[in-house]
C-alpha cells in the first residue's frame, strides 16, 4: 500500500464539498468586482525566485534539473508569475488589469496547523494604478469574501500599515539615516509579535537603530490605533512619513466608500515579511485570537514589475490562503458542511432499467443531481446507497409500479412514500419532492 | 524579462474565460450524474509510477529527489493517486465510489499540436461496480459532456473495443498459446492507424503471431463493424472471448439505455495503450478526422485497486484531455467565444466616488459584473477601459446628474443613454439596461 507524501493532502468529497464551496465563494466575489480568471503553470525557472528573493529561497522551493538541463522549481506564490505575464503582454493590456487565480502553491516547510506543503491560494492583484481606490477595492474584495462566507466583523479584522511610514520613520530617527537597514528594521516588525521584547530590539540594533531610539520608534508605530494618532507620527517622520501618512488616510477614506472600513484597523506594527512590498501593507487576523496566525494578508508591490523588465506599474494584491482560512471559518462555525448532496436516487426493482434511465435521464437535464443503480444491487442494498449519499428523494421505478403506469416517490427525511402516474413524472420544471404529491 | 518553460503556458482572462468554461460544463455533467469532486496532490513517489508501468516511465515524469531524500514525481495522471485513496479508505467508503477532479498532469514529451508538458485533464471513475452499467454511465456521461459543449453526433464518436475479447483471440489464434505475449499484441493493436501494414504485422509477430495468424487476427478484429459481426469473433475465440462478447453486447445495451448508444461504434482495432485496461475500452474521435489523433479515451481497469494492495475493486473511468478536446470544439465551432463580459461600469465624472461605489456595491449584490473606477481617469480613459472589458451598460455618475438626483445609463452598444432618478437604481432585482428606462 502506497502512502502520500508529508504535507500533501488528499480530499475525499465530503470535505472537499466544503472546501470547494469556499473557494467558489472567493472567485464569485471576485468575478463580481471584474477580476478575470488567469491560469498559470506549475513549473518556473528557479532563477526567478532566486533574483527576487534572494538564494536562501531556494530552501523552501521543491526544485530540480530537468531533461532539458533547466533549474526549474514548482511555483511558491503567484506574484513573480503574473509579474511575468504583465511583462510579456506589456502595453496590449489594457490597464487596470485585475486578476485572478485559485491554485496550490508548493514549499517545503515544517507542517503545523493551517500549514502544509502543498497549500492553496486565491490571488487576487490590480495592476495599473497607484491611487488609493486599487488598494481599497482590494480590501473591499477581502472584506466582501468573508462576510459571504458567514463571518462577521466580530470575527475578523484587517491590521493596516504602511511601509513606507514604517520606512521613513526609521530613517528619520536614526542617527546615521544612510547606515540604517530598512529592510531589516521592517523585518524586525514583522516579527514583533513572534518574539520577544529583547530579540525584537535586538533586531531593531541590528538594523542600525540604537536601543533608545528603537524604543521611540516603537513607542510610535505601537501608540497609533486611530487615524488622528497619525499626526505624532507623520511629524516625527518628516516629509516621506507625512506623504505615506496621506496615502494611507487616502486609502482608508476610500476604504470607507467600498464598505470595507468596518474591518481595517490601524495597526503599524504590522509590516509583511515580503520585501517587495511598498506602500500599504494589511494582514487579516482572527479577532477573537483563537487562529493566532495571520490568517492571510495583502498589500503593495509597486517595484516589482519593472523589477522584472517591465514599464513602472504600480501593482496591489491580496491572497487568501485556503488552509488558514478554513481555521478561521472553523473557529467561528461557518465552515459549510462536510457532506453529500443528492436531489435524487432512481431505484430499479425488476427489469426497469430502460424506464429508470429515462426518468434519471430527465432529471438530470432538470439540473438536478441523480444517482440510479450501476451495480446491480438489492433493493435494499440501492436503499443503503441512496441513504449514503443523502438522496433527498427516491424514485422507486418497479416492474409492478410500471404495470399500473406507476413509479413511487419516497421521501428519504420521513420515509413517507406516494405513488405518481410515470407520464408525470418528472414534470417538466422543477425539483419534485414527496410533498408535490402527497 | 523572464521567460515561461516550453510545453507550459499561462492563460490570459480571455482565452482563459473559454477554457473554464469548458472545463465547468464538464465537471458540472459529472456532479448531475452524482460523481463527487475530489482533490489531489501534485507529487507522489516515483515508486508508485514504476511499479504499475515500468521502469520506462520515468523518462516521462518530471522527478527528482526532495529534501528529504524521497525521489517524488509530478504526478503524470490521476488513476495511481485515486487507486491510492480508494485502498487508503478501504471499507469505509460506500460502493460503488463515484469521483471527478479537474487539474493538470506533467510529462516529459515533445510538444506537438495539442501536446503539451503540463496538461489539463477531466478524471471521472467508478469504483466497485463491475457491471455493464458502470461502463455505460461513464460513456454516457462522456457523450452527455461532449452534447452539452455543443458537439454533436456528427462531430464525434466512440470507438468502443474489449481488451479481453482482443486478448482471448490472440491466445486462441495462435499455435502456442503459452508462447504469445498478449500484452504486446494489444500494444500493437493500438499503433495499428500509427504504422504501416509492415510495422504492424511485425509488432503481431514480435508478440508471437506468425504472420498468418497475424493477419487472421487483423482480418477478424477489422471485419467487425455491427454487434452481429462479433459472433464470428466469438466462434474463432471460443469460451474466454464469447464472454467477452457477451459482456460488451451488455455495455453497449445499457449505453442504449442510458442515451450513449448513439455516438458509439464499435472497433476492436481500438486497444489502448496503457496495460492496466482490462474490459471495455473506447476511444473518443473526430468524426471528420481534421483532428486526427484520439481526443481522449477511457475503459475498465478491474485488477489495479487489487495490485496497490485493496480489496478486489472493479473500475471504469474516463479521462478527457483539455487541450485535444479544445481541438474538437475548434474544428466544430463550438469553442466558446474567447472575450471578456462585464454587466456594469460605473462611471465616475468629478467627485462622486462615495455614489458610484454605493451603486456598484448594490449591483454586485444582485450579482452582477461590476466594475468601477480605480484609477482616477478621466471620463474618456473610463469609456475606453469599459469599452475594453466588454461592458453591457455604463452608468455615469455626475456631479451634475446627481445635483438632480439622477444617474445616466448607457447602453454600450447602441450608444444610447437616459437618465434615471438615482434612487431608483438600481431596483431591488433583475438586470436593468437601457431598454429598461428609454
Amino acid at each position: 500500500m502506497y502512502e502520500g507524501l508529508k504535507g500533501f493532502r488528499e480530499f475525499y468529497p465530503e470535505e472537499q464539498s466544503a472546501r470547494a464551496e469556499v473557494a467558489a465563494t472567493l472567485e464569485a466575489v471576485a468575478a463580481r468586482y471584474g477580476f478575470r480568471e488567469i491560469a498559470t503553470p506549475a513549473l518556473e525557472r528557479t532563477e526567478m525566485y532566486v533574483d527576487k528573493s534572494g538564494e536562501e529561497i531556494v530552501e523552501e522551493l521543491y526544485h530540480f534539473e530537468d531533461k532539458g538541463g533547466r533549474d526549474v522549481a514548482m511555483t511558491p506564490e503567484l506574484t513573480p508569475t503574473v509579474a511575468r505575464m504583465v511583462v510579456g503582454k506589456g502595453q496590449e493590456l489594457s490597464k487596470p488589469i485585475k486578476w485572478v487565480s485559485t491554485r496550490p502553491f508548493w514549499r517545503y516547510e515544517q507542517v503545523q496547523q493551517g500549514r502544509f506543503r502543498e497549500f492553496y491560494q486565491t490571488n487576487v492583484d490590480v495592476f495599473g494604478s497607484a491611487e488609493p481606490e486599487a488598494d481599497a477595492e482590494v480590501l473591499a474584495f477581502a472584506a466582501d469574501a468573508l462576510t459571504e462566507l458567514g463571518l462577521t466583523g466580530d470575527d475578523f479584522e484587517f491590521r493596516v500599515s504602511h511601509r513606507d511610514i514604517l520606512g521613513g520613520l526609521v530613517r528619520a530617527l536614526a542617527d546615521d539615516p544612510e547606515a540604517v537597514d530598512t529592510g531589516a528594521a521592517i523585518r524586525a516588525v514583522d516579527k514583533r509579535a513572534k518574539v520577544g521584547d529583547a530579540e525584537y530590539l535586538g533586531l531593531l540594533s541590528d538594523a542600525g537603530l540604537d536601543r533608545e531610539t528603537a524604543r521611540e520608534f516603537d513607542d510610535l508605530i505601537a501608540g497609533v490605533e486611530t487615524v488622528d494618532d497619525l499626526d505624532a507620527v507623520a511629524e516625527a517622520g518628516g516629509d516621506d512619513v507625512t506623504a505615506a501618512v496621506e496615502n494611507l488616510r487616502n486609502v482608508l477614506a476610500a476604504a470607507d466608500d467600498f464598505g470595507a472600513a468596518e474591518f481595517c484597523k490601524l495597526s503599524l506594527t504590522t509590516a509583511r515579511g515580503l520585501d517587495y512590498y511598498t506602500g500599504v501593507v494589511f494582514e487579516c487576523f482572527d479577532s477573537t485570537g483563537e487562529v493566532s496566525r495571520s490568517v492571510f494578508g495583502g498589500g503593495r508591490y509597486d517595484d516589482l514589475i519593472e523589477s522584472f523588465g517591465g514599464q513602472p506599474t504600480p501593482a496591489v494584491g491580496v491572497a487568501p490562503g485556503h488552509e488558514t482560512l478554513a481555521l478561521l471559518c472553523q473557529r467561528a462555525g461557518v465552515w459549510p458542511d462536510e457532506e453529500l448532496t443528492t436531489d435524487y436516487f432512481v431505484l430499479t426493482v425488476g427489469d426497469t432499467r430502460s424506464e429508470a434511465a429515462a426518468i434519471a435521464r430527465d432529471l438530470r437535464d432538470l439540473g438536478h443531481v441523480v444517482e440510479t443503480d450501476v451495480a446491480d444491487r438489492s433493493f435494499g442494498a440501492q436503499m443503503g446507497y441512496a441513504d449514503s449519499i443523502n438522496a433527498e428523494t427516491v424514485v422507486i421505478v418497479g416492474e409492478q409500479d410500471l404495470a399500473n403506469d406507476e413509479v413511487t416517490i419516497k421521501d428519504m427525511g420521513s420515509g413517507d412514500q406516494t405513488t405518481v402516474p410515470v407520464d408525470e413524472f418528472p414534470p417538466e420544471e422543477g425539483r419534485p419532492t414527496y410533498e408535490d404529491y402527497e
